[in-house]
């Protein structure tokens, strides 16, 4: 019987494919892979409904540690694995896909969009990108920046940088990790505005230039959905934008094509300070004259 | 009223999402964009009647010329621009998106999965992967080799590289471009073995090694369909391996991961010749023993 790995798209849950849609539908077990992301806007309730399933939630413990329930299940009966986005993109489930294959499992991988294409929705040509890096949360103790380095070396090379940024979801506190309590922190997302001030920190120390105020870079919230949000504007103007809800990605920009511009300049955030100055300029001269 | 711009993914008619699904359905025009890839096993008329409406093919003539055509009709009906991808992804209709916003009409992006991202079917993490490159068809008289140069880059930083492989779609002769004939070439896709020629004669002065006959790399064809292939070899293996139909792409593979190398095991095509080697070594040890 086989192992059906399906991504969810990034919107909602007509983001799943007409295929996909089919082959959840005729599942006898349904698992959503819920640790590395989510689709927001969507509770378990409604995608049952709307896949007339019944939905397991599967945690980072259940497919990591216990993917043989997964496996043993599947080779007797259909089972569906949703995966938000594609499943082998900014998450990927190859372990899952080998240790299927490896084990005689037939596996079927439907493919959806990934954040890793849909930010193309801003103008920035793909194939201008450098390596994709992930901005983590920073905590009192943990302050890493290898990150910076990433985008410092696409930046030098002229290119953009996709940064990822970081997602709690399914977290235990150190108390209850070491009570071995199963209680979760509520989920948290990172913001562009938070990733541009650990962005600017380590500027202050190294220095390049690449993350400075003036810097140029994209935010975009929930790409792909109907409430989509993209700003382009420099560090020092995005970083007190509200963009709203979950999820958040940021683009740091490198060396742009005339087409690109004419895109960036579409998605152009006003600055109402810059905006005023030359209202105030305007009338001064006006007064002068 | 609006357009939409709906991406049909990479396999069959049935990878487009439910939503998109449901626009075209809706829509008073169909338009497929048909000149920078296909669906290669999909038909007009099976499109037609999956849809249940008409399609208009739309080749560069109209699309980059003539789109007033399309942004015209978009004003006064539901019009539908499908794209085989994602719509922003490998071919990028950004131009179309933002002269049909500046005109006022509404859009609406259907995204869909990209070859950029199902490459990551064949265990590479697309985090791994520098700046996507593009092999024209050589001609005699034009043979460029500024791709080969940005592989040699990103193998020089550890990068693996995707190699997108030219696509021919309704191109005229010479001769019947200078004597205005509307009449077209069959289409052409470059295969992965032509590609691997080209990038060996490149090799052949440039001799960095890096796209050498002993250079791993991975061929791709028709990702994300049910006939897909992925071969995991060295280059001068993959030279003579039968990929079949198209689409085709490659990847020169850069510093790998141990978890990339357990994936790459599995996709490892087997070397005839090599193993009969062996076998016959093994042989001739046991007779001498």
């Amino acid at each position: 019987m086989p192992l059906y790995l399906i991504g969810l798209g990034l919107g909602d849950l007509k983001d799943i494919t007409v295929r996909g849609f089919e082959l959840v539908r005729e599942s006898d077990f349904v698992f959503l892979e819920i640790y590395t992301s989510l689709l927001s806007s969507v509770t378990r309730e409604e995608m049952e409904k709307f896949f007339q399933n019944k939905i397991i939630e599967a945690d980072r413990d259940l497919v990591e540690s216990n993917s043989d329930e997964i496996l043993e299940k599947a080779k007797n009966h259909k089972v569906s694995f949703l995966v938000v986005g594609d499943p082998f993109s900014a998450t990927t489930h190859m372990d899952l896909y080998l240790r299927a294959k490896k084990e005689g499992i037939e596996v079927t991988v439907v493919h959806n969009s990934s954040i890793l294409t849909a930010v193309g929705s801003c103008g920035l040509q793909l194939y201008n990108f450098g390596q994709t890096v992930s901005i983590p949360f920073f905590t009192p103790t943990w302050r890493p920046d290898s990150f910076y380095d990433k985008i410092v070396a696409n930046s030098n090379l002229g290119f953009h940088t996709l940064c990822l940024l970081d997602i709690k979801v399914r977290e235990q506190s150190v108390e209850n990790l070491l009570k071995g309590n199963k209680i979760y922190e509520p989920p948290r997302f990172m913001s562009i505005n938070q990733a541009i001030e650990q962005l600017l920190e380590i500027e202050e120390y190294k220095k390049t230039g690449v993350c400075s105020p003036d810097s140029f870079a994209v935010g975009l919230a929930r790409v792909g959905s109907n409430s989509q949000i993209i700003k382009f504007a420099k560090l020092s103007l995005l970083k007190s934008f509200d963009f709203g809800k979950e999820l958040h990605s940021l683009i740091i920009v490198g060396k742009t094509h005339p087409v690109e511009d004419e895109a960036l300049e579409f998605f152009k955030l006003v600055d109402l300070d810059e905006k005023l100055d030359e209202k105030l300029d305007e009338k001064s001269n006006e007064n002068q004259n």
